[in-house]
């Protein structure tokens, strides 16, 4: 499906004819952009009010900075859908997110436009300032290196390392806050308070105009603006000194707050600072959804709505008929309030996803046990074992992929010290049309390896329940409880809690010929697997093993010394995932089964629909029927051999 | 060997006994702690100068605050040695980091006094406010919980993420900023010339001498000063607001600077404190190495200088008479610089530990190409991942335990991005004395699992010149070269570059009857066992695999065709290591040999000498020998009952 642009979007191939654009024209071009972008998503869904917050700042960066020479980084990048359309993708906009279509976030794959690869948060400033000191290094005085970060990815503590580097540097790099006091869901700590009463002060309002009345003269002068400048260096100094702020503090020069709607003015603000040396900071108010009035007013709904009507702005429900399953995430949410409820140790903790964990619904329900730290996760984890070590019992919730994030305070904080902390990791798996850069993939291979750490994962929403019911009792220690992006399938899920042995698989269906092993919610494909192959006849037996760490040894005994031909089924990656761990199990009992592995093989796994990931990939229903059927011709074959 | 203590501290078993003392005392049991610090480290090594630097802030605080209900977490933890010998264990401080003694950081399972392990830096602010944060839940209204926090820490991101989230709680937290300008080596970055501008600056300093004026007056009127302190909130509130700082954007109160080694000051000023209410931060000037004149004036080599005479300074060197093989960290050192002189792409990163991994070779060399980014390790990969696009080649060294700290940037922002970017993963393995927290266990597992990542570890110091030489030819990718802490195996080092095919292992000794796989400078223990195995008549093949990642499967073919009984050995986790990597091919190609796999099992492993972690793990010499004798006679045994 086509859109149509309006009558300057249309001809805008590229920045270059961007460039040929008047001032005047930037207000309409930018109208056309964010009418574009709604066009579209209310069709085709994604990332929304970010996009709509930064048209006006989108453009001006096109209109003055020389891309893709001059640098441009969009921290998270969600909020690059109108870099992607000014960038000569306009008319592929519509493969957003979809398989063999563009990526929902800037990749140095998919043009030369993207200086980097964006989608975690908080990575544009190191990003930038590699480049800028590499422009350094190669005499490349002209070239800029712009990174555009949120106020809410600030909070990410690389941001700040990163500041507290480029402050002593003197590359060319220009930071421009976007700062509209939201993450996904409102922005919260010291950080954005501080940014508020910059942007209301009246000191900082006074600073900003004179800031703004040096650099009209500058801008008066023309190009040749050195020597100006550096008389405004010698000029604001006092005042800089006199308005001392935090960035300043870190040796940025701090220019601000402008309005990021203003997209005249951003244009000669940035043109100005072009001629500026050094590290820079710009700070631009923006309303997050700007243009649409509903995500003006309702921002977390609207940071990726799914479809809708354009002008009522109505959000289209899925038009199933039969009783849906919950999200994964609902049944967490709902669920940590019961046991909270009962069992008065439990706390929450969500570094900034609220809303995408269903963390919110504790925080609503008790806000005094339910923290959202910010976009923190190392904080975040060991904030939960500072609490932990007063007996409490934190239900720390991130996301697979951005539990990366605090794999050291996983080890450190909490595992070392055996603290009773659970780690609900959300997304675990691939998680669909986001991508390469959110699969939480790896977390098996890389929590399995952990001391003191159980390892789980559950089939479905009652087991969700129970495994969250089991880590809350005593002395459970650190107890990872991994669950996928997506519905369940049981839509009667709320059932009474039962304890989980730790460590204890079951058996799904009991079966000849071959085992199959599933762990976490892919055995629902491992089901369909059975069922179908029992139609052809053959009956393999299939066990959830529920935990990757401990194994159940006393089941995988009986698997071994009842199988020899066993398949393993994970959304994980396959090197040193559950499979592996099967396979340790093996080779330290001396059991010589043929063991075939399904899951995440080794490589990149591009955007798509999550069930076409699981079947690219190789671990969906299909392909547990194929193997399985491979296995048993094997064992046909061999039997009539012997 | 038991140390005499001077006539204060031999009375001192608990804080108890420190409250006991009169105020003008507390000098003196400075005095006397430091020294008999300075008499046990001269003889049994450890952390140094650290501890000499908080002497008085260390007897100030047990002496004021009710610790251990008090709360009181000493980031990074080396310069805790006064906190331990004051809480109990000064009796057996000589057993500081050797086999069943004490560990040389705070550790929760040693004394109650630990309020939280610490050992990487930079997390003591989030722990502490997870305990101010449970306490306030808990209703305890009158508990401190107080972090102590280097300049060099407060570079580390998660710190600032955590200064963020107190910043909006009214949460009973103390930051004491310890603030000596020093990491290891000398602290970088804005925010250390932000602090040095507040120390020199007239106005904090009037503004220090306003506040221990009203401070003063509080103490006069005793316990019941509530009322004061509040007047003394709006008193200041104006002063603050004028004096804005960095601390006060992020909604802390900011008091000092003071002078880090005038007790009697401190222990009024901590007095004063504890009746302040919400978030507030100490900013404590101290010297690193403080009262030991030599480790005042250079403060890296006194960080841990290994054994010395305590009068003369004189650092004792090993009595061996044999040529020492290099550590493996100046051949980095050296081999870096060479290879950078030829490759003038090359660029060498540091997060914060220059005189640790030897960067400091290159950035006295090349200044302009080699870069400390401070304790920053998140950045740091980023930083070179940006590099990296720009056509630069960024060595960046990470001790493995470190990288933990970057493992999503690893993945995020290098691996997705294929970019070529060189980790020298420093300290893999087990690390010796400095024990649990320390140990570079887990990178095997958790890079092997990472898409476009090639993972490497040097036998020797040849191998580690010529996978150095190897990774930096163009387009090899993200690539992992690990090696461990200590020296290597070859005096004469220096040799000619060769390239190494990626993922080709090679024989070290051909034989019969089973195989030996060995990945990394572990495999010197391979070598001596087979020495020992061949006298025995057992002869087993030895091969270095060199890579985990890409495996050598020409050779593994090989193996497996010839040998059915094998072991592996590693110095990493054995959860999805590289013996797991091997199981993982012998599935996948059908092979069904006994492999027995050898390296760190799945537990803490304390602190101790390196090769008797290595032993007590069941990973030197003799265990590879036992395994293999194990099963050859298992295959006597076998081919007998046959």
């Amino acid at each position: 499906m086509q859109f149509e642009a309006g009558e300057l979007l249309s001809k805008i191939n590229d920045p270059s004819d961007l460039k040929k654009l008047k001032e005047d024209q930037l207000e309409q071009l930018s109208q056309e952009l964010r009418q574009f972008i709604i066009d579209q998503v209310s069709v085709n869904g994604g990332h929304f009010a970010a996009s709509l917050g930064v048209v006006e700042l989108t453009v001006a960066l096109h209109y003055v900075m020389n891309t893709p020479y001059d640098q441009l980084i969009w921290d998270v990048g969600h909020q690059a859908y109108g870099h992607k359309i000014l960038t000569g993708r306009r008319d592929i906009f519509h493969t957003n997110r979809i398989e063999n279509g563009i990526s929902g976030f800037p990749n140095r794959f998919e043009s030369k436009y993207d200086a980097f690869g964006v989608g975690h948060s908080s990575t544009s400033i190191s990003a930038a300032l590699g480049m800028a000191v590499a422009s350094q290094i190669k005499g490349e005085k002209d070239r800029q290196h712009i990174a555009v970060i949120g106020d809410g990815a600030l909070t990410g503590g690389m941001a700040f390392e990163a500041l507290n580097h480029a402050g002593i540097s003197k590359s060319n790099l220009l930071v421009i806050l976007n700062d509209n006091c939201m993450s996904i869901d409102p922005n919260v700590g010291a950080l954005k308070e501080y940014l508020t009463s910059i942007t209301t002060s009246k000191r900082y309002n006074r600073f900003r105009d004179d800031i703004a009345a040096v650099l009209t003269k500058i801008s008066e002068v023309g190009p040749n603006a050195l020597g100006i400048a550096k008389k405004l260096e010698k000029s604001i100094k006092g005042t800089l000194l006199k308005n001392a702020n935090l960035f300043e503090s870190l040796n940025f020069r701090y220019f601000g707050p402008v309005d990021g709607h203003d997209v005249k003015k951003l244009a000669k603000t940035l043109e100005d600072l072009k001629h500026i040396p050094g590290p820079k900071l710009l700070h631009a108010v923006t309303i997050k959804g700007k243009g649409f009035a509903l995500a003006e007013k309702d921002q977390t709904k609207w940071h990726a709505p799914g479809l809708f009507d354009k002008i009522t702005g109505e959000i289209k429900k899925s038009s199933s008929d039969k009783p849906v399953a919950p999200k994964f995430q609902d049944v967490f949410g709902h669920t940590l309030v019961e046991l909270a409820e009962e069992n008065d140790k439990i706390v929450g903790i969500t570094p900034a996803m609220p809303s995408g964990s269903s963390m919110n619904i504790m925080m609503k329900a008790m806000p005094e046990r339910a923290f959202d730290v910010g976009i923190a996760e190392q904080h975040a984890v060991t904030f939960s074992a500072g609490l932990a070590t007063q007996g409490l019992l934190p239900f720390c919730n991130i996301y697979s992929s951005f539990m990366q994030r605090a794999y050291d305070q996983v080890i450190h904080d909490v595992a070392l010290q055996n603290l009773n902390v659970v780690f609900c990791l959300d997304r675990a798996g691939v998680v669909g049309a986001d991508g390469a850069t959110h699969h939480g993939a790896y977390d098996i291979a890389f929590m399995r390896c952990v001391p003191n750490m159980t390892v789980s994962a559950p089939m479905n929403e009652e087991e969700l329940r129970n495994l969250m019911y089991t880590a809350q009792l005593p002395n459970k220690g650190p107890f990872v409880i991994r669950y996928p992006r997506g519905n369940g399938v049981m839509p009667d899920w709320r059932r009474p809690f039962t304890e989980i042995e730790i460590g204890k698989g079951r058996l799904i269906t009991d079966g000849e010929e071959l085992a199959i092993l599933s762990f976490g919610a892919i055995g629902n494909e491992a089901v369909k697997a059975v069922q179908q192959l029992n139609e052809l006849g053959i009956h393999p037996a299939h066990y959830d093993l529920r935990f990757a760490k401990p194994l159940d040894e006393v089941l995988l005994h009986q698997v071994f010394k009842k199988f020899d031909k066993i398949i393993t089924v994970e959304d994980g990656s396959l090197q040193g995932g559950i499979g592996s761990a099967v396979l340790e199990f093996m080779a330290d009992h001396g059991y010589h089964s043929q063991v075939v592995r399904l899951g995440i093989p080794d490589k990149i796994i591009e955007h798509a629909e999550q069930n076409a990931q699981w079947k690219n990939a190789h671990y969906d229903a299909h392909a547990i029927i194929a193997e399985a059927k491979k296995l048993c011709n094997g064992k046909l074959t061999s039997s009539m051999v012997g």
